[in-house]
């Protein structure tokens, strides 16, 4: 292949990525859709204009790995520790009523998966996939219906951070028993191993960027540096752990969350991200979603997907927000507020892809998901605050 | 291969690139240098922590689009029409001095190489390479001397810039006689086609870019579709006239360098440039040059190539200064000022390497040059400026 034809790839993705993204902003849909939609029209699928090089599939990682950085910095760890119990058990309960509810669906569908079996991980990650929120559109909502500083506007926002967290150290423990021959137990202590290193690691980590961070800042070294932390733990994370490099990813962006300039490397990071890699990964989504494979029985799936995923969520959190002591409709509204799906549902889909847990035809339910979630969540939280 | 691996490369490349850029920055020599020995050190020849991979390959192939692309997007159109016939004479001159001096260099060395024969052409590139000035570190001193705006200052920057146009217009033309079957005035038209395409296509471009601009100032669509311009003409160079790909991505940055927004699209070029592209790009050149191929005789080849680079340079553009009606000394300064090289050099060994003109070799020589130009280059016009 003559090398020129990645500039021909790559100019073919980002102009679909962006015109598509483009219409699905002005549908009030999430670009994101767009985007995996522009990658579905370049696809074999359909214009067959692009194909999946290595190029394209190694951007596409890096471009997952950008995210995950770019959303462990966003986070707020002050926030985090504030945020109390209540979050804490809405967030619990939000993950776990969801990942039964995933499991439970595909036992209904493709018949029970008994522990240890192939068929028993594949319904384990319909469940994990279900689990990550992304509350980015609610947040806009609330924004513009002025409710987002509101006792349950605050406790969806808390409950969405801690979710991210639990939803990663799921996610971490699953994909470590990806290995056959891997037990329960040596899982659990890899995982915790890993967690406990990143600890002792990051404030080790944390101490020298702060220090750098004062002696040199706003320069390119910073971002650059946090750029190595990424890569370095991502890679670390699946060689020595044999845990997801998402994870080590994220963590890396945890770690570098509290210094000052985490606003500075954010942006840099957001910069490299949306300018080429993120639109290569998910048009590189579309380019994998095969819907030639869309059989009738699939789509059924799909849609149970949907609704099984909207509906566990909003009973995991509406129902321990009342147990909690909010009444009836605020549960609710919390509940509604956390059952937006983004990006993240999108990357853990992306990473059962690889680790051999699930098929890429199960890409179009995550997809139909982040549409579905993103199109009646504003619209389910207007009713419900308006009628106050 | 695992993919996380791909991470693995990334931060090691990332890290040691910016360590020894800062090492290459505190010895007042350029970073670039730094970044391309840091790739030694991690390539075969010496570490053999890193290989060349299809994705490192691509994303240095991307890096240099990215560079050239910003390197238009700096030009101003304005600048270069007001700079008058003087400058535009010595950079013609600054041109084809080094051109010759190349190509009798290696003619000397490996015997008379005739017309049309692989020799011949790798005799001519050794000539191309010697053309691109690179005057930032000329810019640097004569600002801490106080002298930028002086005449010999000004007209310093004026040549540069015409010499960086010429520079590509000759590497087009020389490239595009790659092909064993072209005939010279094949080349030309093709080379003349595709500048008056770029002139009609370009006014066209223009007033789109122009008209978005206006209605969608500063949002990410800009510099997105200033990508997507940037990635589509180095395709159509190469694919449709059989250009060398850099010269369509500069081109794409001149027709955008007059829009209200270049100077917001420039900056996330070079945002996602220096972040990630740009290092990995030196640094795979670096992982190319094996120092093990290094023999005395090419030693002595290297060192005559930087003596011959850096002198026909002061000839080419002193001489001529001289006849425009310049005292000595000024001439001087100005074959000085332009003596200095830098990463379009290295850029056009590479086109040269991939278009089979040129063998990895002799990038050493390319390396010499820049870091030799770079460090006397200060030193000279310091003493020139300071015995005035």
């Amino acid at each position: 292949m003559e090398t020129y034809v990645i500039f021909r790839d790559l100019a073919i993705i980002l102009i679909f990525a962006k015109l598509c993204g483009l219409i699905a902003a002005k549908l009030k849909a999430p670009q994101v859709v767009g985007e995996i939609i522009a990658g579905l029209i370049i696809g074999p699928s359909i214009l067959g204009l692009v194909q999946q090089t290595e190029l394209i599939s190694g951007m596409a990682e890096i471009g997952v790995v950008l995210l995950m950085f770019f959303a462990g910095l966003q986070t707020s760890l002050r926030d985090l520790m504030r945020t109390g119990w209540k979050a804490l058990l809405i967030a619990c309960s939000g993950v776990f009523v969801p990942l039964l509810g995933g499991y439970l669906l595909y036992c209904c569908y493709y018949g029970f998966a008994p522990s240890g079996t192939s068929q028993f991980y594949s319904a384990l990650f319909t469940g994990v996939i279900m689990t990550a929120t992304s509350v980015s559109i609610t947040v806009a909502s609330l924004q513009e219906l002025g409710y987002l500083k509101s006792e349950t506007g605050t406790t969806i926002m808390s409950a969405a951070i801690i979710d991210d967290v639990i939803g990663i150290i799921v996610l971490t423990f699953v994909v470590g028993m990806k290995d056959p021959d891997s037990k329960p137990s040596s899982v659990i202590i890899s995982t915790v191993l890993f967690f406990a290193a990143a600890i002792i690691f990051g404030v080790i980590i944390y101490r020298i960027f702060k220090y750098l961070d004062k002696r040199y800042p706003h320069t390119r070294r910073i971002p650059i540096l946090g750029f190595v932390l990424a890569f370095a733990m991502a890679y670390a994370a699946e060689k020595y752990f044999g845990i997801a490099d998402i994870t080590g990813a994220y963590v890396a962006g945890i770690i570098l969350c509290s210094i000052d300039d985490s606003e500075y490397i954010a942006r840099k990071v957001d910069i490299s991200s949306y300018m080429l890699f993120a639109p290569v990964f998910f048009a590189s989504i579309g380019l994998k979603t095969s819907i030639d494979d869309m059989t009738p029985s699939l789509l059924l799936f799909c849609v149970l997907f949907v609704i099984v995923a909207l509906i566990t969520k909003v009973i995991g959190c509406g129902l321990m927000s009342r147990v909690l002591g909010f009444n009836t409709k605020d549960s609710l509204k919390i509940g509604v507020g956390m059952m937006t799906r983004g990006e993240v549902a999108l990357i853990v889909a992306q990473k059962g892809l690889q680790v051999g847990m699930i098929q890429s035809k199960y890409f179009s339910a995550v997809i139909l998901l982040i549409l579905v979630s993103s199109i009646i969540t504003p619209i389910f939280l207007k009713m419900l605050y308006k009628s106050n």
